[in-house]
């Protein structure tokens, strides 16, 4: 609904828009105040003092998102409309360029007993050197019709892409999830012819897989689960007249962010490289998504003081944001990450948008109390995107 | 939409939540504050320092609900998908057990002269206990195939419930809103079969009616309004994977709860007795509606001090409901009667969720003026359910 609109009312212009992203950013108070309070970031604050504040709800309240469905919120996408599956969010976090039509799963290196019976479901977690070497050795299998890509990931994971004409990702999973019982024979979840030419050709897959692998023991087996296929999601090009880039150091996100039509820079591996990227690379493009990981990873740990260690840390990179004069710089997070849960969570995120036109409230500065008094209120997520485009004067008016 | 979402995302879990529903709870201020606000209520507004404070719209911004439908809000069943017309609700009003596919209508005793035309829509509000006498006959009257029920309200009032195979809702209203008139005659009001075959059974069941009225003077006639069927809602164990119970001392209160799968335990009639069936029946269930009705009732007699009055009084059994420990505690409206208006009102309803994930907010008590500092900013009613449940840990996460 709101893309249909956007992509009628936006209009290109000369002005920049960036996208400070903290992954996990909001927290929960544990006596002293949040991560974001507690950390020393007068560069944000000073932005939050000259802006508008407030919370984003990345799909509903109550709801904890994964990182898949909360950045193409962020992005303007609704999340609920639009998913991505974890069969190809698996693709995307190996660096698989995923194309429309392609079909993926996950997949688990597995130890099965001569009678075809599951012993171990994860192959008694082999190294990841066996998993890539193990994954070499599937790239072999050649099927009539598709391609199959196998990207290892880590420990016994990995992930299989088909590509070919009219597959479908409606294909159960293989996984018998517990030991004792045989690999699952995939089959067509509908009755969509589709889904049952995938199904034969994932079978034919298996049974090469089985026979390739059959003297690699412990991991000699697969099983696969999460079937989906991708479908060409809209891009910020055509929605949004943008022309977009993403500066991001893991491969997850780099992923989602090309789904959606950004150039994916070579950002580096520390928010320093990325800021270098940033700089490098300003006159090229007029959106930028800077994702920061490392507050959801400490987040994930419980541990509240390397969250606050890497707020401060980009927090004194936010300078040089500055200078390069953005029309709008909008920071946040893709969603909660408290570290006392350890987990991603429910909770709003915090929202910072500094820009001329950002009507002033009273938060001076950007923290989860703060922006409870913001002049934003609360929001979802998938409206950032137009309110970002609104402050930097990219939509024309609805209706006369 | 929503529903969809809980259904996928709920699991059991040990962790219970209670509803505290005050009946009306928002009020104006008159110049020294709201009820809620004047009222002495430590214990609340310790759980609102403890907790996350705001406001929910039962239906949307500036809509006044009815008690059906502002209800169904607080089940997190979306008041414009999910409707209950007046002849259900006045079923449920009087206690009636309403099952689906059941086909409900208002009553109306009234008056007719000797060509038939309605003199007194009201039948001079006859006495109840006339009522209730009259009622009795009717219940005499049996048709082919469905079973009639007959309830009386209060004095000219009752409710009919029909209740067979193929019976549908769609029956226009036999009240012709004015005396001199004749009462219309029931006609389907779609070319639907059900319709059709409804509106001959009602006009089978006037017929009936008014040869075992006639004589009844000034009763000798009934007119019928607001026909409509009842489809089964999908139920809270459904949906939410809860174990639920209501706790309610009104009839139609308990009638909701029971269309969403609640349990109506015996209540008694008073607070107190509201919060003793609480404690007695606290391992049996996980999830616990506890309707407080006075605070509505004198908001619509414009009894200011009764509202403080009820405030306090179950304020000081709150500790109670402390001490069973549930890991949420939310306490709400169902929409808002400030007693200056005597009627409900339009204004977003205060909100208060307690809990150990609950983000900590500026507000120290609660309070409507409190309530706008709230971290909870202003949502709508129907997401209270979910935020209860992930406030207790209750849902998956969404993606990944």
């Amino acid at each position: 609904m709101i893309l249909d609109l956007l992509k009628r009312l936006s209009e290109k212009t000369d002005s920049k828009i960036v996208f400070l992203i903290f992954d996990g950013l909001g927290g929960l108070d544990t006596g002293k105040g949040t991560a974001l309070e507690v950390a020393k970031t007068p560069n944000l604050d000073r932005l939050a003092a000259e802006g508008t504040v407030g919370f984003a709800d990345p799909i509903l309240p109550g709801i904890t998102p994964g990182s898949g469905p909360a950045h193409l919120a962020l992005f303007g996408y609704n999340p609920l409309q639009y998913e991505i599956g974890r069969g190809i969010l698996s693709a995307l976090g190996v660096g698989f360029e995923i194309k429309a039509g392609d079909v993926a799963a996950r997949v688990n290196f597995a130890t099965i007993d001569k009678n075809g019976l599951v012993t171990d479901r994860r192959a008694g977690r082999i190294p990841t050197e066996t998993c890539v070497r193990l994954c070499d050795k599937l790239r072999q299998i050649s099927l009539e019709g598709v391609e199959v890509f196998v990207q290892p990931e880590k420990e016994h994971r990995a992930a299989v892409v088909f590509r070919g004409q009219g597959l479908s990702g409606q294909v159960c999973d293989t996984d018998p999830q517990r030991t004792g019982a045989k690999p699952i024979v995939p089959r067509a979840t509908t009755d969509n012819p589709a889904a049952i030419r995938t199904a034969k050709i994932v079978e034919q897959f298996l049974h090469r897989a089985f026979e390739v692998l059959k003297d690699d023991h412990p991991a000699n087996a697969i099983l696969m689960r999460g079937f989906d296929s991708f479908e060409a999601l809209p891009t910020m090009q055509e929605i949004y007249k943008l022309n977009p880039a993403a500066i991001a150091t893991y491969p997850m996100y780099k992923g989602v962010a090309r789904l959606v039509g950004m150039t994916v820079l070579d950002a580096g591996e520390t928010p320093e490289t990325e800021f270098d990227c940033l700089e490098k690379h300003w006159n090229e493009y007029d959106f930028f998504y800077v994702h920061i990981k490392k507050t959801d990873s400490y987040g994930e740990d419980g541990n509240f003081e390397g969250r606050v260690h890497v707020l401060e840390e980009v927090d004194a990179l936010v300078p040089r944001l500055v200078a390069l004069k953005p029309s709008t710089i909008l920071v946040t997070g893709d969603h909660s990450t408290p570290s006392p849960m350890k987990a991603h969570s429910f909770h709003p995120v915090p929202v910072l948008i500094h820009s001329p036109l950002a009507r002033r409230d009273p938060a001076k500065v950007f923290g989860e109390t703060a922006c409870m008094t913001g002049g934003l209120g609360r929001v979802p997520m998938e409206y950032l995107m137009s309110l970002a485009l609104a402050h930097s004067g990219k939509l024309q008016k609805y209706g006369a």
